[in-house]
């Protein structure tokens, strides 16, 4: 008999007990087995729940009860739920988690608990919800070379570029739509600003570079400063405007960036639309594969979830791991980076544009401003091309997925 | 100490033992053990191979050492490969495969041996070439309830395809040009008449039914009868034609069919061109997921054989396994299934049309023959629809995916 304890019964969690529950007795005959959840913890009071009986406040009785196998944190943040994951994994208990922010940041650490107490540490469901990409990447890793990732990992500010691009509105009335609709929280800031899509990059980038990269070196940039503009000249240039997350080795180092950028139209990453996630593999052997989905909801992160916790029964210790964060940066600087760049100016001449940046492409739109121009540059040096903009105040200014 | 045998010599045996011996250190780092590949059978002479001390034409050989621990079969069809794979998982070792024929037949039977010897049949290159569907797939299972799949899952005929579409081509031009580039074999009966897709998506309706699906049950159509007017019909509908092949659980039955289908636009395989596949996998928690890339290619076909290699090296027997067929056919008779269809007739009247099929809705094209009419019909049952057409001698008819 296995018992399992849930973390938190907000959304995810809630949802990971009906799964659960409803396809127990599926599982109990796969693992040969008696399974069940055993506690639910939640500061909150439940009172009408059906699972009144297994709702606990006191996390004690959970990491103190040896018949608690499983613990599935589905809490989130950093604080109450890195202690508790850290005291159920030192119990020898598996833990299986669907908080980015947790495995971004402290991964290395509960990885070498969980395999020193020889454990399960699962985290399936805190990339890409419902979306099989934590295995699978582990899968490729196996055999092949992964050389590169490049992933739509937000599903909020996805859903709000594809408005912008479709109906040519602003940022700011998309957001306040979204929010109503429950796409966005009334707290936006950690999709909004990239911090979220970030989160999730660091996890897959720690598994293909085998050692921990933190959000805090990664440069990273969100959606704010998007305009409706900048849409149609990214439709002029034959592409649309993403938020991309990209991770990819150069040599030792690690190239890690999450910044909104121009996607050609012959890109898988383009057709990606909505709420909808799709995270692009590249192996040396395997070649390019695409995982897509949704990338976030109830129901697809809470299966991620329970498949987690099914793995930690069966199989046991199956952890992959990564390296502890050294003192040297393995990631590049993003100002020794060389990209493209879509610029958006007011009063500057083409002549001039010429001068500074070389075999600019020159861009046009609907309706411009009499004295707006917008191009894309030939590859540069960020650094040098930030230098350039200084003086140039542009509106708009935007990397190329290259 | 490891020892691998990889049957046949040919372009996936190659690769195979290519990638193998590329990444055989990080194997040996990753395993903590020795891993090395010690035969390599094929009847054919390689005397210029770097690997001819390995080359052996005697399978015995192979299945009486015991040292060699798991084989890979890539040689194909249903004859010798057949009687060496059970004779390898008769003597206790491990079989992985890329050969989807030998699977969607023999799959029952050669899971139940390698469950009774306790090792491990794999064949995640049987189905997506690079594409990680097979244990993603299983993964899914575990936690969740699939309840259809939907696949473009040969690359020839979607190149084909692609090329009709987007160059207004026929068929065997199109046809003669893939042969010309090496996309499409010299005898293409296989790919064109949609067996190369029933045998996938048997395997896959086989892992999600639990039941052997043998492709003589089901319903399949090629693409020869495809012509350019057809494809200029479904753009003129908003879609595009593709392979489809369908697995959806019916209660306690399966409908299962391969026949080419006009796509919408709206959905995600609309976008899939050229040699790519893409599957989209339904589950009622996870939603939709669709994974993609190519389906076929020497690498990424190898780099999953290896995968399962070592998978089989390091996990031992962890086979998903699916009862034989029984003597009821839990499979859906084509006939008394209900679609939507789009035909093309010369010569019948609109009122005649809407007389037999109902409110039919009627498309259009460019340089049409003047008694030329074409149309979608509500959903009908296939027999119903099949009795109406006898007499119409249709130009055109293809299934609408809905």
């Amino acid at each position: 008999m296995s018992k399992i304890a849930i973390l938190g019964f907000g959304t995810v969690g809630s949802g990971t007990v009906e799964v659960f529950l409803k396809n127990k007795s599926n599982y109990q005959k796969n693992m040969g087995q008696d399974v069940d959840i055993k506690y639910i913890l939640d500061i909150r009071d439940f009172p009408d729940s059906p699972y009144a009986d297994k709702l606990v406040k006191d996390f004690n009785i959970i990491v103190n009860d040896p018949e608690v196998t499983v613990v599935a944190e589905l809490i989130g943040g950093n604080t109450f739920a890195y202690d508790a994951v850290k005291q159920a994994l030192e119990a020898g208990k598996s833990v299986v988690t669907s908080n980015k922010e947790l495995v971004a940041t402290k991964g290395a650490e509960l990885l070498k608990i969980a395999n020193e107490k020889n454990v399960s540490f699962f985290f399936e469901a805190s990339v890409g919800g419902g979306i099989p990409i934590i295995r699978p990447l582990q899968q490729c890793l196996m055999s092949d070379v992964i050389t590169s990732i490049t992933g739509i990992l937000n599903g909020t500010t996805n859903y709000i570029l594809t408005k912008m691009i479709k109906e040519g509105a602003e940022f700011s009335d998309v957001l306040a739509e979204a929010q109503k609709l429950g796409y966005a929280e009334s707290n936006p800031e950690a999709d909004v600003s990239g911090g979220d899509a970030c989160r999730k990059i660091c996890i897959l980038a720690s598994l293909i570079f085998g050692r921990h990269i933190d959000p805090e070196d990664v440069y990273t940039r969100g959606i704010t400063s998007i305009t409706k503009e900048d849409a149609e000249y990214a439709a002029n240039w034959g592409g649309v405007i993403k938020l991309i997350a990209f991770a990819g080795k150069c040599g030792e180092s690690l190239e890690i960036t999450v910044c909104p950028s121009f996607v050609p139209l012959e890109s898988q990453l383009s057709g990606v639309n909505d709420v909808f996630n799709a995270i692009l593999v590249k192996g040396e052997a395997t070649g390019e594969v695409v995982f897509y989905g949704k990338g976030a909801g109830k129901y697809p992160t809470a299966s991620a979830v329970v498949s987690d916790i099914l793995n930690a029964l069966k199989h046991g210790n199956k952890n992959l791991s990564w390296e502890e964060r050294s003192d040297e940066n393995h990631v590049v600087d993003y100002n020794k980076q060389k990209h493209r760049f879509y610029l958006r100016l007011e009063g500057v001449s083409k002549s001039k544009i010429k001068e500074l940046f070389g075999e600019v492409v020159f861009l046009s739109r609907k309706n411009a401003l009499e004295d707006e121009v917008a191009f894309v540059t030939p590859v540069i040096c960020v650094e040098e091309f930030e230098k350039k903009c200084s003086d140039l105040y542009p509106l708009g200014k935007i990397q190329i997925m290259d």
